[in-house]
């Protein structure tokens, strides 16, 4: 048996997350089954992000174990033949023995936010337009709130399933998306961390939106934080606005 | 009666392009609904860049009658309100007086061409990925073949139509997607004319493409482009990978 790796990127809209359930739509089960028909024997996949339903991914990580000496170019054509238009493989290579993509050191999301008047019509599937105004200074003020090794047990509905919920921010900035020349209604939001708690970037988002919208002040926002309730942080942004777009292993 | 002027996107993918046609979900049909509705009365519009079905817009520009001193901002916000999400109304504003849409003086398109192996995921509704290599050098020489006063009845499927298939391209030029950083996987073609003949820009592109794939000869496609014939030019690029970007106007 080998271990291999493979890189990924869907579009989260019509799947109910990554990991498998019952009766429903997931990245899992499409890749797994289509790894499957492409091995001839079934596969399992390990993850480096369980991203939610509606969530995107831009650099997903995956590894399974299959028998050795597989030709990596053909695995990948024979997997995107058979994947839906919502999924694609961007690599699968060769892992060193007893890799596992759980194992990933660092993730990075990032959050994009449309700010213009005019709907967005190519990037609705990717975007969060709030109702409203959004003061933009206090977005990029606010961010770095969020960096340190901290417990955030207030951004998360599911605190209690977690033995402990201090997670390690090395970067959170808002900046404006910059493509040619930058959008002023556009900006994104990038955060890493070694790992993250179910919801934590999508109430990270909502409660900066909700201070930066006058809807919550900064200082309640620290004693939210401090205080680990849920019920004291804000709105959790939509899944929309969201990709996982990096990963990354200790070499 | 005065005359107003809308600014709109969409994306092409599930309408049978602009022009109204029956029982075919069409974008004029669908803003000249929303529009009747908003003013209480019945509204015709006119158009600068009558798509076809699938190709999206940017920054298409129409224009229609009504009466005088409408609040334009409330306009553009009770589109929006109705419009469904692959449409939105960038802007309403007065007209000069007869201001006509399809008026324009010079229209631009967008043609989109995806060359990594990888599929895209997030681009899919927007670019056209033919299958095997396309030598990218050959596309930047080619396109100035294109430019200047000629008759491109050799691009249209619907030479017969027209009075003359005389039309002036002004610009016509390949370079790599700059998003950041430059994409080498990602090219997009730029053409900007007075006017085009219908499916002029596809089988511009469909063609190039055909010289970079080494499928037609640089020879054949000036031979092509001389005869008039459309059996001669090469292939209709698809229509996903188009989009009007920009309008222009005499002042």
């Amino acid at each position: 048996m080998a271990t291999y790796r493979l890189d990924l990127a869907y579009e989260g809209t019509r799947f109910k997350g990554w990991a498998r359930q019952p009766d429903q739509r997931t990245v899992q089960e499409e890749v797994e089954r289509a790894l499957t028909v492409v091995l001839g024997e079934p596969a399992r996949l390990r993850v480096a992000g369980r991203t939610d339903a509606g969530v995107h991914a831009l650099a997903q990580v995956a590894s399974f174990d299959a028998r050795a000496g597989l030709d990596c170019r053909r695995l990948r054509a024979g997997l995107n033949a058979l994947l839906p238009e919502d999924v694609a493989v961007a690599a699968v290579s060769p892992a060193p023995d007893g890799f596992d993509a759980r194992s990933a050191t660092a993730r990075t999301y990032r959050y994009r936010l449309w700010l213009s008047p005019v709907r967005p019509v190519a990037e609705r599937l990717w975007v969060w337009s709030p109702r409203g105004t959004v003061d933009t200074d206090l977005l990029v003020a606010t961010a770095s709130l969020l960096i340190g090794h901290r417990d955030f047990a207030a951004f998360t509905p599911s605190a209690r399933l977690y033995r402990s919920c201090v997670r390690h921010v090395v970067r959170a900035e808002w900046r404006p998306v910059a493509c040619a020349a930058p959008r002023p209604d556009e900006w994104e939001f990038a955060i890493t961390a070694g790992s993250f708690l179910h919801n934590m970037v999508r109430v990270a988002v909502g409660s900066m939106v909700d201070m930066a919208q006058g809807r919550m002040t900064v200082d309640q926002f620290r004693t939210a934080l401090e205080s680990g309730q849920r019920r004291l942080m804000g709105q959790t942004a939509p899944a929309r606005g969201l990709a996982l777009v990096a990963v990354d292993y200790e070499r």
